[in-house]
């Protein structure tokens, strides 16, 4: 007699499998090829294999593992879950986390735009000189006799102050403990690291004989999403290595919302704190191995995030981040011993994290703010960073103002039905033909999509309107002359690729509501950006650079992003890429101690504008709720462009009148 | 049948009692009364009950708790041995330790010289002022707004400015974790302790409301036996309550020397700093009790102690303060955690050390020349404080030049047959009748006599050579025409208390051999101060000042301690009392930062002169092992009270020529 069958498909791999019904959901994942974190062996006891049940009824056994907040979401244990009828079965990113390989690929050039290096920096960061905040000085100390016998501290203090000028170095309590042993093993031949605090020189570390031609640092970016790293040679200035992962705190929730509100369970934010403490390790491992330096070489840690991360690498409470008045315990943070955070080095180093501005403006903004040179710019600059949320600093070296919008993570792949983060498989670029409206893509590895992610979605988004498969609402038009848009089970859509060319067997598809993801994750942006000049009574014209950073910029199509109003319409010679500017100004900082300082005043002199509670933004933002907006007259270029587009398609010129609805 | 009777005696209780041969010696103590430390019920495990064989047989069983050095040394566990013989055992102190109310006793007026007090302070200390290095500031902050968002510590720092004009100020790492929760449970109303290190302004502290009317600190003298704490109300000035205790790092060895080499044995330094920690701990429990104030007013700690007890206090490697060139880890202690070495009080409480000078003139020394008000003076200045050690220092508020001598503990009762601490019990004022011979005594707490203290010791060595009872080598003469001096099984003695007479039902007496160690201490002493005076070229008449510290110095009569020839021979207005110096000092330091900063200036000026290396010391020691001195020119009010003695005493003048032999 046969089983009746059952098909439970996972997302966001979109690969489905037919099971017999009552097959447990983890054993479905196995033969299907998904991988779920799951290390109990299927017994319920390491909760790991979480997943959401999209669609569909499951059987369920014991659920010790879960939250009665997380159970309402549709949480189940995919171990202890059997399928009733046709499931789909959502792995939270925690769990589907595949191929890691992509997130240390190098930039792509932008096709417009202009990617800063290396040789700009001269001309925009005159302060930078390598000079780290630590620093080793090698001493050949008299030996001590009985005509000489100040104390190993006090011979150290004399030492500094005569090889290097050093006056009133505190020595590190715990360098002192090991000090007799050490000074002795080492003949009175030493080295010391000396950490400058800004208002105190402090003696941290003492090591036998001359170890100053092996000193490095570690700068970090402390991403929601991924932490990426860099080991920096401070003899030479050059990054050595470098290694990325995601946040180990995504199993906690992928945004910094949900993590703030996990950080309110009792054990939540040791929990949190401990999990990026060992990503970071981790990444720090992986750099000192593949360099072969040794641990000891590693003088300070320079770390720039946003500051919910950096509030949950302190172990700061961050519960008032999220509610109105959105108050951070801190904005400024001193210099703190790495082990007392859990990093399991040496006791005499420090880290330092990036001052930020505000609960959403954080120490990321203000790095890449340092690294671009806009502090130092004469020019009015607006410097934009896109990822969850969209922060933006408008100003220049005299005055800067900063916002930050929800735009939500939809360029970040999610509430899109087939979007995806940046990984292996993903569309990643998207032409469509004018008349046939066939599209042609590529994706990410040249494999077969398997979903789109953030910069496929802009490409795919701009094509649709150029080639009038969307209006300006964003509403497809299914009575075009081609089998790709039609009315699916989500309503209107428009197939990218057929199952039976895809990666998954599935139609890859965009629907109008992921469409409307999109224009509302723009629209923010753009609001965000309208405000900012409005604030300052400026118009785009005035703009003489737009500074792009964050993961997503280095995928960015800028004309794109321009016809869909993402980015005003202004000529692309004025936008320049900042790549990571968070890690690139974590990096900077961990050899220039003139550049910490410019942190602090970047941090001090910038005026963050809530806009949450400014009544135009709403106003902004739903006129930019059109392609490419409300207000065609800003997007002179665009429009343009537009039109060449719909003759070239042999669609009339676009109907006037299109107001806010 | 009659078992056979052995004798065992206790020292230095000086307390006999028989016993049936084989008896345990644990059990024997009980039933003489005398105190022996043992927790295990006798089996052997804790090793606490150990004691000396001086004399007899004993057999053992197992001796799991002694190390060779300690079988070597004579010791054995009291619980897993038994009296095989007449056995004389010595208690060693961390068993003995008797009644410590004594410690608390106020001291007595001395019976020559002056006891400097509150109102000589403001005379000798015109930079005290009430300014301690923590103050607390009640803060009525803005609540926050979406106008006025700034962080939780920014809003402090804001605060604190607009209060106290304070800048710059740093918040402690461990104060930022709390903040948010604190402060919106106050209602923004708050108090921040904040802490001056001299190179920064630290927030150390947020506490709910008005908390500055209760702020408190520890002032301690960490001494090698004895730790005294006062509890200083930071609002009056004024102690409100004080303890002492023997320091727990007794069980472990009763002099620095022995600690050090405890020290280097694998947990040896952890095992020594949380005996001290744990001492401290309690006292100030016992102090916090008694005043029910709150731990949470204790903001500060300041504590002075010898080089050695600091290092071992702090967990710094102490091994090479005993070995040529002498020389301690370090001199200089920055402010740390109290938590950071184990005292269980809030992590916002730091700590500071006295600065030491040198491997044998500490921070209890540097904190007496300030408290003393000694660096402010025009006066030629002699500083002594004589304890196991005599430290002195020589000089005024121009230069100052110290050194130390190894006094031996005889003035502490070790070597010495019948010496004893200062406890219930002892003789501490001794006279002798010219004529007769015959002795008045006084004793702690006008007990039974049980031995012998230091001033009483003074005393007795006075006396016996103003009466002719002992020469100027010390030597006893038994021709006299009392039954007091005799040969006994030592050796010549004299009787100071007849068995019948004692609280030990033995004769008290005082051997040749015990005046020869008191000799050798008042001559390391005297050379001490001989080289100092000569290091600068002036003489004993040049000395305007003589200041005494120290335990020892409380019940000191300074015409004895001349007539042995322990002081220079010079007018006894000169010489004042400073009581606890070192104490005195943490606590004058605990009240104001100004003298926090002139004890780093003291430690800095003051010159150390290592008397193992000079080569006139051992001439100058040679020269003062006579009483009261070689040259006896130095001692002419000595020399013309002598003559009047023996005239009183019908003995004919002091033969000249006793030149060193």
């Amino acid at each position: 007699m046969a089983r009746e069958k059952v098909r439970v498909c996972f997302y966001p791999e979109n690969r489905c499998i037919e099971v017999d019904k009552g097959e447990n959901l983890l054993r479905a994942a196995m033969k299907a090829d998904v991988h779920i974190n799951a290390s109990c062996g299927g017994e319920g006891y390491c909760g790991k294999c979480r997943v959401i049940i999209e669609k569909g009824e499951v059987k369920q056994k014991l659920q010790v593992k879960l939250s009665q907040e997380e159970i309402k979401q549709g949480y189940v244990l995919a171990c202890c879950s059997t399928a009733e009828s046709d499931v789909d079965v959502r792995i939270p990113i925690e769990s589907q986390i595949g191929d890691k390989g992509v997130l240390l690929r190098r930039p792509p050039i932008p096709l417009k735009g202009y990617t800063l290096s290396a040789k700009d920096w001269a001309e925009r960061l005159p302060q930078w000189e390598l000079n780290p905040p630590t620093a080793k000085f090698h001493l050949i100390l008299d030996k001590p006799s009985l005509e000489d016998n100040i104390s190993d501290a006090e011979r150290i203090k004399r030492g500094l102050a005569k090889l290097a000028g050093l006056k009133d170095v505190v020595i590190d309590y715990p360098m002192l403990s090991a000090l007799p042993s050490i000074i002795r093993a080492a003949s009175f031949d030493v080295t010391v690291t000396v950490l400058d605090r800004g208002t105190e020189q402090r003696a941290v570390r003492l090591e036998k004989g001359d170890t100053t031609p092996r000193q490095a640092a570690i700068a970090i970016d402390l991403g929601t999403t991924t932490i990426s790293a860099q080991l920096v040679d401070l003899q030479t200035g050059r990054v050595i290595a470098e290694a990325s992962d995601y946040n180990g705190q995504i199993s906690y929730g992928e945004d910094v919302i949900t993590r703030i509100i996990y950080s309110t369970r009792s054990t939540g934010l040791a929990k949190l704190q401990s999990a990026a403490v060992n990503t970071i390790w981790n990444l720090i491992q992986q750099m000192v191995e593949k360099t072969g330096i040794e641990f000891c070489s590693i003088t300070h840690l320079c770390i720039s995030g946003n500051t919910t991360m950096i509030h949950l690498l302190l172990g700061l409470d961050p519960r008032y981040i999220r509610v109105d008045p959105y108050i951070p315990a801190a904005t400024h943070f001193p210099w703190i011993k790495a082990s007392n955070i859990g990093i399991r080095i040496a006791s005499g180093v420090y880290l330092r994290c990036t001052p930020c501005v505000a609960s959403y403006v954080g120490g990321d903004i203000v790095a890449g703010v340092l690294a671009s040179g806009m502090f130092n710019s004469e020019k009015l600059t607006l410097y934009i960073d896109i990822g969850t949320n969209g922060e933006m600093v408008l100003g220049n070296k005299e005055w800067m103002l900063s916002c930050s919008c929800s735009a939500g993570p939809a360029f970040e792949g999610a509430g899109v039905k087939h979007g995806m983060r940046a990984t292996r498989g993903a569309i990643e670029q998207v032409r469509i033909n004018e008349v046939t409206k066939e599209p042609m893509i590529i994706t990410i590895g040249n494999r077969r999509p398997i979903g789109i992610c953030g910069s496929g979605l802009i490409d795919l988004l701009a094509e649709l309107f150029l080639t009038g498969v969307i209006d300006e609402r964003g509403k497809i038009d299914v009575d075009l002359d081609t089998p790709r848009t039609r009315i699916g089970e989500s309503g209107k859509e428009y197939v990218l690729v057929w199952a039976d060319e895809s990666g998954t067997n599935r139609d890859i598809v965009i629907t109008e509501a992921d469409i409307d993801n999109l224009m509302r994750a723009k629209a923010a942006v753009y609001a965000g950006i309208q405000i900012l000049l409005q604030e300052v009574g400026v118009s785009i014209e005035d703009i003489e650079e737009i500074l792009i950073a964050g993961a997503f910029g280095r995928y960015l199509e800028i004309d794109k992003a321009i016809i869909i109003g993402l980015l005003p319409d202004v000529d692309t010679d004025k936008i320049k890429f900042v790549g990571n500017g968070s890690l690139l100004g974590s990096y900077l900082m961990a050899l220039s101690k003139n550049l910490i300082k410019e942190a602090d005043r970047i941090a001090s002199m910038m005026t963050y504008l809530e806009l949450s509670v400014n009544p135009r933004f709403m106003e902004q933002y739903v006129s930019a709720l059109f392609l490419p907006h409300t207000h065609k007259e800003m997007f002179p270029t665009v429009m343009q462009r537009l039109e060449e587009a719909r003759a070239a398609a042999g669609l009339g010129p676009l109907e006037r009148g299109s107001e806010i609805s």
